[in-house]
């Protein structure tokens, strides 16, 4: 029989009774025409930080690619699978989205996975190789007795969306459009035990509420 | 300054103003005492299936991976950089997931690719290579003249789900705990056009209206 | 002794008591006046898919053949018997329906036998002859291993209904009439296991829940 | 767009909101199991005389054969499409049914047309072609000064009947089963005029109002 966890069903259900038949109109336009995100947003996987829910999106609105703690790898065409890569080619090259936002969020399981290297979950130890991409920042972070576990953890997961903002620029159609001005770059940090966004200034990289008009 | 794109901080405030008041004590919980979802979810990147809203989950509900085409590669433990494997063993082995849902989508512009292979849209054809893990299938399908353009989309994002479930279970922990009982693995596929979502039937891998209770 | 198998007597009985009373003066008067049907049903015998109960017909109401797998052969003035070309000039001609609907579904017993061709049921073979109308579209189908039977078997449903769509086309007296605008065609697939009925989007070829006021 | 006749869409909400609630299950379990009906039935297009209107009957119970004037061609093994012989086949060989009825009714165009032959209604004439079955006692009755008009057409109706059941017994298999006490045929006519149902006796060949229990 065909059959999913019960909490899909029922929510599920939720969406076709109260939120869908306003956006019925909208789900078949955007199958009609295609889909036409003006942004990209590179999330964490986190059960916590959800992108649609955070910005209230409406379908159409927010081309998403999550992994554990929101990371782009640096530009690498070496023939091998990159599913971030080749998300964000497709967002760039052939749905030309104008904004690429990454986000990262407080209390990221993968970002404290790499402030404390305990003994590889797998063989494969596919989680340790990922957050590898970060070690370099971690260890600078990780034996500084001076801050506390949170502020520890806070630093790494902003350094973490810097560095995947420095690794968006490796890849020669992101430099060349942004230098166009024809797509623009942001970070953000979500902060999940009160809520607060914050924006990464992108003259000095610090995060800063940001102001509403 | 720090500044995001006008329509995220436009819908941020809708999110705080809307629904956040009412799950604040639910998202301060959650940051104190850590995620702990159910469910792991594999989808498209594609800005018009969002799980959280499709499945009206909430805050610390869904583990969500997203890739082009919701697609799990095979088992590879070769040191390399494995997004998708990461968040895969960091659901399973650390957040101790009970199900796994790959869902897959209409209008698929990854599938819409691998059965239209054209130029790389770069040197590194990221994309290319990406859904080359779908190019058996697609070879299948595509050379069929009597299925319309849309037939053949269906068949293969089908098709996608499948593999990637087949997948899945090339990873040892996946395999294991599934034998055991304490793992579940699911398809699903939202059809953006009409809203239905079809459920697999683990026996057959055919595609149905899931039933309510 | 003139008898009928009891089920029939037992149905016809309740027909008699129930149905029948209410529409005794328009049986009367389809009697006096001739039949005047609009719509020409081109349906399979399978004995799930009745089209006067799926869509809940009045007496008069819908002239209908019933070959296995809905058929159309192609135009052929060869001056053998043809019993579906007969029901057509008869429906077109002599009769002028507005609307000729060619209805498919699921579980198929003809297009199954099409997909898994076994050896002949007679030595005459009618049923394999037959059903080698669509024996092209078969093999493009039946050879596809990453299709589950019943997607394979719902493909070639589909595609029979497109195939006897564009036979009807070769006769002449519907091009004709088609082109005049006094002719319509359909194409239609239900689903005997959900009751679901699908209609086909005449320009694309796909099929679609139908859309009602 | 996806779209059928006004009329049909009307009938089939009738169908679902009204009769499939009751019947889903009994659909459901014909979809799972495969369809076993009991009896086949060889009635004519007219949307005067629908078997399963007629005999009140339930999904699943009759495989049902339409062609103008209920006709069954003798037995042809030439490698020759014939619609009527696959479906016999497919329910004799395949379906296993135990019987076969034939019903004709009153009031019947292609028997009229036998009756009164005009010019052909197209060059290919398949309706002249496929009456020409019949021509043999058409002529026999067609020429009768002393019957009526409405007398001639009944007597060629009932004559039709015979003359099927005669040649469904030079069918092979239906021959076989039939000696073996594995498969009964019987003929029946339908008044549309007035809602009555005539049985036709076996051993006369006489048709008579059935007796009820």
């Amino acid at each position: 029989m065909a059959h999913l966890p019960d909490h899909l069903l029922k929510g599920y259900r939720n969406f076709m009774t109260t939120r869908y038949p306003g956006e019925r109109d909208h789900y078949r336009s955007l199958a009609r025409e295609g889909q036409a995100p003006e942004t990209m947003l590179i999330a964490c996987c986190d059960s916590r930080s959800a992108p649609e829910v955070i910005f209230d999106s409406a379908p159409g609105e927010l081309f998403v690619v999550r992994n554990v703690a929101n990371l782009v790898p640096p530009y690498e065409p070496d023939g091998e699978f990159h599913s971030t890569s080749a998300s964000l080619e497709f967002a760039v090259q052939s749905l030309k989205v104008k904004n690429i936002v990454v986000m990262g969020h407080g209390r990221c399981g993968g970002i404290k996975a790499a402030l404390s290297p305990s003994s590889p979950l797998s063989p494969g130890d596919f989680i340790g190789k990922w957050m590898s991409l970060v070690a370099p920042a971690a260890e600078s972070i990780s034996g500084n007795p001076m801050m506390t576990p949170i502020e520890r953890q806070t630093a790494l997961e902003r350094i973490s969306v810097r560095y995947s903002l420095t690794n968006l620029r490796t890849f020669p159609c992101v430099q060349i459009l942004e230098q166009k001005g024809r797509l623009s770059l942001y970070g953000a940090w979500f902060d999940i035990s009160t809520g607060e966004l914050w924006a990464m200034n992108n003259a000095t990289g610090d995060f800063e509420r940001p102001e509403f008009d």
